[in-house]
């Protein structure tokens, strides 16, 4: 879909505080009735959705007063002031450690992310759950799709879905929102072979549009506001039958191991 | 400055070739001038640029007929279909060969920033311009701040300015577009200490804000669109004499050298 040059993101007003087992397709259906130029929903539409309160609804949560950590995890979290319950569940959660310092753990998740603390997070849990961490969820494409087939059974309309997370990166200072999930577009557009605006075939150039997108949204959160959920409109995508594992990069051909 | 939810991005009309010498803050104003809704700049805008009109004002641009490659750059050509002479200016332009292979340079370039064969670049450089490739710019701050006090000038409000290039990342494919210059604007915020949305203090919070803007105008402009410079209103950023080389990770706090 091409854009036209102008794009909208909505933060959708009114998320509530989600619990494990709520109905989140549903708070954000009650959140785009709710939200000024939200509706009518169209085809150039993103729904973009923070991690964080997936993972409440879906229940992916640890309370830290059920952990013991173990002799690594306390050594390292005394070494640089952290909560070794905390670096327990990292190490939990984690099929590879990329590696330990600095006071982070970079490990690689199940799903292959390569990220910080492994995506727990303990940040915007909720009021008074202070022993409480988020992890990722289990299967973000799932999520995505789950929350994608309640909208189009409450509005009648196919909007792709994006489940997205705060991750830093190398070799550049602060964190950027990317795509953990996503269903119904597809996370990179490839234009290879396809001729750039001067008729010249492009060689290299595959857009991280997913990515791009999780950002965009983020500008329109902030990080303080209680706003999870963004409609982007306008935004040049494609739709499709997407996965976030188009996205993830094997280890052998990675340039970074 | 507080988003109030709604972000706009307004990819610019207009923008001609452009070529050396030229009144790049001139040709943006006119695009601002040709764009619906573009007018009044706000309080709330920042403009990004792509990396490519400004190396193109700014001559920073080698044509490979004058490059003679040595034998190290024959040889990775050679090997991976490359052109040897693109691969000798992306040596040339490097402080730093961070890894050779798959047919990839990764460099560090004299700004700092890690990326695949240095930023040089042979796409959308121009009709019957076969053998011109794009340098970075030399110093991104300042190309941002001369358009912005173009700017400025013209229409009376003080407007940050992002350049803005596409690179890729470590453990994910697909390109994004980050910042690699600011004017007027701190590329990163800063939120630790701050309270999140539950009063708990954030720890680990530094939004990468410059980056994700970069990043949102490209959902804009698509790849092969001709528009390289986009407005976003309504965005949250923090205004303030930043840097890229605020973003800039040195070697020894990264835990990917």
């Amino acid at each position: 879909m091409p854009a036209d040059g102008a794009v909208r993101i909505l933060a959708l007003d009114g998320i509530p505080e989600i619990r494990r087992g709520d109905d989140l397709a549903g708070a954000i259906g009650d959140a785009i009735d709710r939200t000024p130029d939200a509706l009518p929903l169209t085809d150039r539409d993103v729904v973009v959705v923070t991690q964080k309160i997936v993972s409440k609804a879906e229940g992916a949560v640890v309370d830290l007063t059920t952990i013991v950590p173990g002799e690594e995890a306390v050594a390292f979290a005394a070494r640089y002031d952290r909560d070794p319950r905390q670096v327990q569940v990292v190490l939990d959660q984690a099929v590879r450690v990329v590696r330990m310092a600095n006071g982070v753990v970079i490990t690689e998740t199940p799903h292959g992310f390569v990220c910080a603390n492994g995506g727990v997070d303990a940040s915007n849990v909720g009021p008074g759950s202070g022993s409480i961490v988020t992890l990722l969820p289990r299967d973000p494409d799932a999520s995505a799709a789950g929350i994608r087939a309640g909208i189009r059974a409450r509005f009648g309309r196919d909007v792709p879905v994006i489940v997205s997370d705060s991750f830093g990166r190398p070799w550049r200072w602060g964190i950027v929102d990317v795509a953990i999930g996503v269903s119904g577009l597809l996370p990179l557009e490839d234009l290879r072979g396809m001729p750039d605006a001067d008729g010249r075939v492009m060689h290299a150039t595959v857009r991280a549009v997913a990515d791009e997108l999780a950002s965009a949204a983020e500008l329109a959160f902030g990080k303080s506001t209680g706003r999870p959920v963004a409609i982007i409109r306008g935004a040049s995508f494609m739709r499709g039958e997407g996965s976030i594992r188009d996205v993830v990069m094997a280890r052998e051909f990675d340039l970074f191991p």
